[in-house]
C-alpha cells in the first residue's frame, strides 16, 4: 500500500496534500502511512465560501430542517463505519476504542437531531427562557431569543477522537445554522478526512456548510471577526497561545476551549472492601486508564481513596492492569492498543517520570511488558502505569503534570473535606467521579468541589448497570470545565448550540414579541375565530385566534355532585365553617378540577374534526376561588403550533377561565394534536 | 467646604486617601472637589478577606437568605437617596439623571431579591434546566446544577453610573454567594463611596462580602485565579488591555466586559410623518442624547430612517434639542447637566469632529449655547450635536467613533435589508431600537441584525406608555452585546447570577441526584408515608414519601355521567365507531379530566389539616387511554418543598395515575400550599 494522500476540502474542492504536507506514521508499526497538508491555502476563499454560501443556506433552513439533516448525516456515516474502524487501527485504536470514536460521534449527532426536533421550535428563532413582564399593564414585555451567528465556526480538534471530536462540535454548530471549517490534528486526520468525504459525497449538506483543512490553518484565524467562533480541543499550552492572539482578542472572536485536565476519581468514605462500590471504582479506573490507551481528556489521572483502602485499591487495580493484553489494535484479543505516535509515547514517559519523583510505582514496567502481534520497539506501545503518592498535600506534579496515556496516581484522604481539597488541587477539571452509595457524600463533595469541575459523575450499585462511564462525555451534558480545563463548555444539549448563536433580549408590545416568536402572548390581540377552532385544521388555525364560551353558573349542587361522584370531599368544598377558616377561601368553593372539567365542557366541540386528542396541560394556576353562584366563562386562544409527524402537529392553547366579573380564576396551557389538512 | 476625602474599605477597614490620591474636580464648576486613592494597598489581604471571610459567610446562606439580604440593602439605600442625589450634582447629573442611577440601582437590587426568591431554590445548589434521561431503565440520569464560585469578583465600573453601575453587578454577585471588590471610576467614586458606606454601616452584609477600592487596584488582578471573576464596564480600549493580561489568560480568570458601542435606532418603513411612531422615535432619540448628557453606553449614536424622512426627522430632533435647557444640574429647570469632567468634554468634541468630517451638522453650535446657573467655560458643558450623514455606506467614523456625550448621527436607508446592514456596521452593539408598528418589520430586522446586538428594543403606539426606553438596561433582560460591545452579558435575571457560579453536569442514580437537588426524581426511592401525607405538616413531609390509593374502576356509566355533567361530549368519549377511527384511541375512552378528578378523589384526605389549597399543576401528560372497565390507582409522592411565607410553603407532588396493568396513564406535578407546623 502506498502513502495515503489526505486531502483537504476547501471552498468546494478536494485538494490533495502537496509538497507542504506533513508525514503521518502508523502508530502500530512506526512506518510512514500518510501525508497531509498543503504549502498554502486560500483562507479568504474558504471564509467567503462559508459566509456567502454555507451560512445563508443553513440559515434558510429551520431548526427542524437542520435536525433532520443531522439525522440523515448520522445514518449515512453509519453505513461506512467499517472503513472508519479499519483506518482507526492505524492510529493505535482497538475496535472498542474506534467504536467510542465513530459510533459515539454518530450517536451524538442523533441526540442532537432528536433534541433539535423536541426542544427547538420549527422555525429560525430560538426562544430562550420565559417571557418577562416589564410593565404593570402588560403592554411592554421582554423575551430572550437566539439567532444564528452570521460567521463561520473554526473547529480545531485533538488527535485522540478523529470522528467524535469532529461530530460533537459539528452537530451543535450545524443545528445552530452556522457553517464550519474543521481542522483535525494531523496525526489522525486521515480518519477524519474519510468521514468528511462520506458526508460531502452524500449531498446532504448544503454547499459551504462544512470544509476540511488537513494540515495547517495558514492565517485563517487572523481573518475572523466577532461573528465567528473558534472551538478548540487540546492542550492547555496551545489553547493559551491561541486565546492570547491579539487579533482574536481585539475582535471579540468567541473562543471555546476544552483542555485536558487532571481528572480525579474519589471513593466515598462509606465504601469498604466488601462494598459493590469498591469493585466499581476499580473497574472505572482500569477502563479509563486503558481505553484509547489513556489518551482521553477525561481519563482518570488521580484516584483519591480513604487512607485505609490505599493498599487494597492499589492491589486490585494493579492486578487488572497486569492482565490487560496490549498489542496490535486490529487483533480481537487486544485490550489496549498503542499511543497515537512515537512523539506521544516520549511525552507520556517523560511526564510519568515527573510523577514518579513524588510517588511509588505500583505497576507498569516499561522494559518487560508483552505486545501481541506488533513490535514493541517500533510501535507507540506503553504498559499502563499506576503510581501511589503517600503525601498528596505536599506533592505538586501528581496534581499538575498530565501524562496523556495510561497513567494514574493513587492517593489517600483523611476525611471528606480533605478529599474535596485534593479534588480541587487539579485547579479545574473536566470531570471528577465519586463512587459512593451515600447521597450525602455526593452532595458534600459537590458543594466543596463543584465549582472546580465541569462534570461530576457519581456511580454506585444502583446505577452501575446503566452508568455510561467516568470518561464519556454525553451529548446531553456539558463537556468542559473551569481553570485548567479551559473554562469552556461544549455539548450539554441545546446549551451547546448556543455557542454558535447570539442571545438577544427583545422588548416590545405583546403583538411585536408574538410576531417574532410565533407564540401568542398574554395581552396580545385575540381576533375571533372565524369558525369553532376544533373545526379548523392545524394549517388553518392562526396564532392568537380565540373563541369565548359560557357563561355557566356553578351551583352548590354542582359542587356536591362532583364531590360525591369523584370522591373528592375535601372540606373546602363541603364544609362552610372549615372552609372559611382557611386563609385561601371565603367559604365553600368549587373544586379546581370541576372548573377544568366545566371549561372543557364549554369549549369542546363534540364532533370528529381535526383535533385528535388532548395530550396534556401545563402551567395551570388557580388564581381566584369560585363560590357557588359564580358564573364562569372560558377563552380558548391558539398559542403555538409545532409540526410533529407527517399527519399532525401539536397545538398549544392558552385557556383563561373567568368569573362573572371578568377576573381570571384559572389559566393554563392546553396541548392537543391536530391534523394538518 | 473642604476637599472630600474618598475612603477605601479594604479588609474590614476604612482607609483615607493619602499622598497617592488622585484629584477629582466638580463637573459643574471645574473646582477641586475631592481626592481618592492610596499610594499602596495590601491586595493579598483584600483577597484573603474576601475568600476566607466573605465567601464562606455568603455560601453558608441559602439563595433565599441572600435574596432577603439584597432586599434589606436596597431598603437601606432607599433611606439615603437624598444625600446621594446631592453628591451626584457635582458629577454633572441632574435629579432625573441621579434617579436613573440611584433609584435604578436600588430597583435592580429589588428585582434580584424577588427573582432570587421566586426563581431559585431555598438552598445552596441551583438547578439548571431539566433532568436528562441517560439510560433506558432510568437508573442513571443527569442534572445540571450550579454552585457558588469560591473566589472573589472584582468589579471595575464606569464613571457614568456610580451607584447603578455598582449595584447591577453586586446584586447578582451576592445572590450567587460570591464576595466582591468594587472599584469605581475615580471621577465619580465619591458617590459610590457614600453608597458603600451606608451598606457597610447597616451591618446587613457579612464581613468580607463587599470591599471598595477608591483609586487604583494595584496588582490585584495579577493575584486572581480561575475561581475569580473580573467584571468590567467601560471603553473598548481598556477592556482589551485588561482581557489581554497574560495572568488572566493563563489562569482562565473569567472576564465579563460590557463596552460602549455605536447603538442604532431604526424607524420602520411602515412609519410616516403622521404616525405616532414618528413622534416616538424623536422622543426616544432626544431622551437618549440628553439624559446623563449622552454619557450612557446604551445611548443612541446612529439614527437610521427611511430616505424620505431624513428631513422631517432631522428637523424635529433639532427643534427639541435646541429647546433643551442646559445648566447647573442642581437647578430644577435644567434638562441637561454637564459631562463628568473637562477631559470628557475634550474627548467628546474631538470625536465629534471626526463624525463631522463625514456629515452635515444639524444642531449643536458649541460657541453660542446658554448655560443656566454655571459658567460655560469652567464646567464640562456641551450643546447636544446632531449630524446627518448622507452616504452611510461609504462613511466610516459615524459607525465606529463614539463621542461619549450628546452626539448622534442621522442616516438614510433604502429598504429593510439596507437598514439591517447599517445596524450591523457598528460591529456589535449593546442595543438597537426599532420603532415600528409592524411585527414583520421587527422580525425581519431581528433575523438580519439580531446576531450583532445584545438587545433589540421595539417601541410603538401600543407600548409607548409603558415602554422603559431604548437606553435602560433592565435587570430582567441581558445587558451586553457581541463584538464592539465586549462580548459579555450582565443582568438578564438569573442568567446574570450564573456568571458568578459554576455550572456542573451531575450524573448518577435518581437517589443520588435527588439527594443533591432536594427534589424527588422518577425512579428514586418511594418510602411509604407513615401517615396520610395530607395530615403531615410541611416540615414533617419527607422528599420521596408516597401514598398509593385506589384502585377504582372507570365504567362506561362514569364516562357518560361525566360527559353530561360537564358538557364535554367529545366523540372519543361518546361514540365507539368514531373513537376507533381516531389514531390515538382503541374505542371510547375516559376524559382526561375525569382521570384527574378521580385521582384527586382517591388521594385527597377530606378533613382540615396542613394542606391549605391546591394552587396549580404542571407538566400533565396523558400517556395511555383508559377504556371503560379499566381500574386506575394513584401514587402521590413528595417531590419538592419550598418555603414561601412565615406560615406556609409550597409542596410539589409527583402524581402517577396507573391502570390495572401498572402502566402509566397520566402523570403530573401537583402544587399545594402547606402549613409548616
Amino acid at each position: 500500500m502506498g502513502l495515503i494522500n489526505v486531502h483537504s476540502y476547501l471552498a468546494g474542492q478536494w485538494l490533495a496534500a502537496d509538497e507542504g504536507g506533513r508525514p503521518i506514521a502508523s502508530a502500530v508499526t512506526g512506518k510512514p502511512l500518510a501525508i497531509a497538508g498543503r504549502a498554502s491555502i486560500d483562507t479568504q476563499a474558504m471564509i467567503d465560501f462559508a459566509k456567502k454560501k454555507g451560512g445563508p443556506a443553513l440559515r434558510a433552513m429551520s431548526f427542524h430542517d437542520r435536525a433532520r439533516m443531522l439525522k440523515a448525516l448520522a445514518l449515512e456515516l453509519g453505513k461506512h463505519k467499517d472503513e472508519l474502524y479499519h483506518l482507526s487501527y492505524t492510529t493505535g485504536a482497538t475496535k472498542p476504542d474506534a467504536m467510542i470514536d465513530i459510533d459515539g460521534g454518530i450517536g451524538t449527532m442523533l441526540v442532537y437531531a432528536s433534541k433539535g426536533r423536541r426542544e427547538m421550535p420549527d422555525g429560525h428563532i430560538y426562544i430562550d427562557g420565559e417571557l418577562e413582564m416589564l410593565s404593570r399593564n402588560g403592554s411592554f414585555v421582554g423575551q430572550h431569543v437566539a439567532t444564528s451567528l452570521q460567521g463561520v465556526a473554526v473547529h480545531i480538534n485533538a488527535f485522540n477522537f478523529p470522528v467524535w471530536g469532529m461530530l460533537e462540535k459539528l452537530a451543535p454548530t450545524l443545528l445552530a445554522g452556522m457553517p464550519a471549517i474543521v481542522k483535525p490534528a494531523t496525526a489522525t486526520c486521515h480518519v477524519t478526512e474519510q468521514a468528511v468525504r462520506r458526508m460531502i459525497e452524500s449531498g446532504i449538506l448544503p454547499e459551504g456548510a462544512v470544509q476540511l483543512v488537513s494540515g495547517g490553518l495558514g492565517d485563517l484565524l487572523d481573518r475572523l471577526d466577532y461573528q465567528d467562533v473558534v472551538g478548540f480541543t487540546g492542550s492547555a499550552k496551545t489553547a493559551l497561545m491561541l486565546r492570547s492572539s491579539p487579533h482574536l482578542l481585539q475582535n471579540s472572536v468567541r473562543f471555546v476551549a476544552e483542555q485536558d485536565s487532571l481528572n480525579a476519581s474519589v471513593l466515598g468514605p462509606d465504601v469498604s472492601e466488601a462494598s459493590p462500590e469498591f469493585d466499581i471504582l476499580v473497574k472505572e479506573v482500569v477502563r479509563e486508564m486503558t481505553a484509547k490507551a489513556g489518551q482521553k481528556c477525561t481519563a482518570i489521572r488521580r484516584i483519591i481513596v480513604p487512607q485505609t483502602l490505599i493498599g487494597p485499591v492499589g492491589e486490585a487495580i494493579k492486578e487488572k492492569l497486569e492482565n490487560t493484553r496490549i498489542g496490535d489494535p486490529a487483533l480481537e484479543t487486544t485490550r489496549m492498543g498503542a499511543l497515537a505516535s512515537a512523539a506521544q509515547k516520549a511525552d507520556v514517559l517523560d511526564n510519568a517520570r515527573q510523577i514518579a519523583a513524588e510517588s511509588r510505582q505500583l505497576a507498569g514496567d516499561q522494559e518487560t511488558f508483552e505486545v501481541d502481534g506488533a513490535d514493541r520497539a517500533k510501535g507507540a506501545f506503553v504498559a499502563p502505569m499506576l503510581f501511589a503518592c503517600d503525601d498528596p498535600d505536599s506533592a505538586q506534579a501528581v496534581h499538575s503534570v498530565e501524562a496523556f496515556g495510561p497513567v494514574a496516581t493513587l492517593m489517600p484522604y483523611r476525611d471528606l473535606t480533605h478529599a474535596g481539597q485534593l479534588m480541587n488541587r487539579g485547579k479545574g477539571s473536566l470531570v471528577a467521579s465519586v463512587i459512593t452509595h451515600d447521597p450525602a457524600v455526593a452532595r458534600s463533595l459537590l458543594l466543596d468541589a463543584g465549582a472546580a469541575h465541569g462534570r461530576i459523575y457519581v456511580n454506585n450499585r444502583d446505577s452501575a448497570k446503566e452508568a455510561t462511564g467516568h470518561g464519556s462525555p454525553l451529548p446531553h451534558m456539558v463537556h468542559g470545565g473551569p481553570g485548567r480545563a479551559g473554562g469552556g463548555e461544549e455539548l450539554g444539549g441545546i446549551r451547546g448550540v448556543m455557542h454558535y448563536m447570539q442571545r438577544t433580549a427583545v422588548q416590545g408590545s405583546p403583538d411585536i414579541i408574538s410576531g417574532i416568536t410565533g407564540t401568542w402572548i398574554k395581552g396580545g390581540a385575540k381576533p375571533k375565530s372565524s369558525a369553532h377552532p376544533f373545526t379548523r385544521s392545524f394549517n388553518e388555525l392562526q396564532i392568537g385566534e380565540t373563541i369565548e364560551a359560557g357563561p355557566r353558573t356553578v351551583t352548590l349542587d354542582d359542587i356536591e355532585t362532583f364531590a360525591y361522584f369523584t370522591g373528592d370531599t375535601f372540606y373546602a368544598h363541603m364544609d362552610e365553617e372549615a372552609a372559611k377558616a382557611n386563609p385561601f377561601f371565603p367559604g365553600r368553593v368549587a373544586h379546581g378540577y370541576l372548573l377544568l372539567s366545566f371549561a372543557a365542557g364549554l369549549f369542546v366541540s363534540p364532533d370528529p374534526g381535526p383535533v385528535l386528542a388532548n395530550t396534556g396541560l401545563d402551567g395551570l394556576k388557580f388564581m381566584k376561588p369560585v363560590s357557588p353562584g359564580d358564573a364562569i366563562s372560558v377563552q380558548l386562544t391558539v398559542k403555538r403550533k409545532t409540526r410533529r409527524t407527517d399527519e399532525y402537529g401539536e397545538v398549544r392553547w392558552h385557556v383563561a377561565v373567568l368569573n362573572q366579573d371578568g377576573d381570571d380564576v384559572a389559566e393554563y396551557e392546553l396541548h392537543t394534536m391536530n391534523q394538518y389538512g
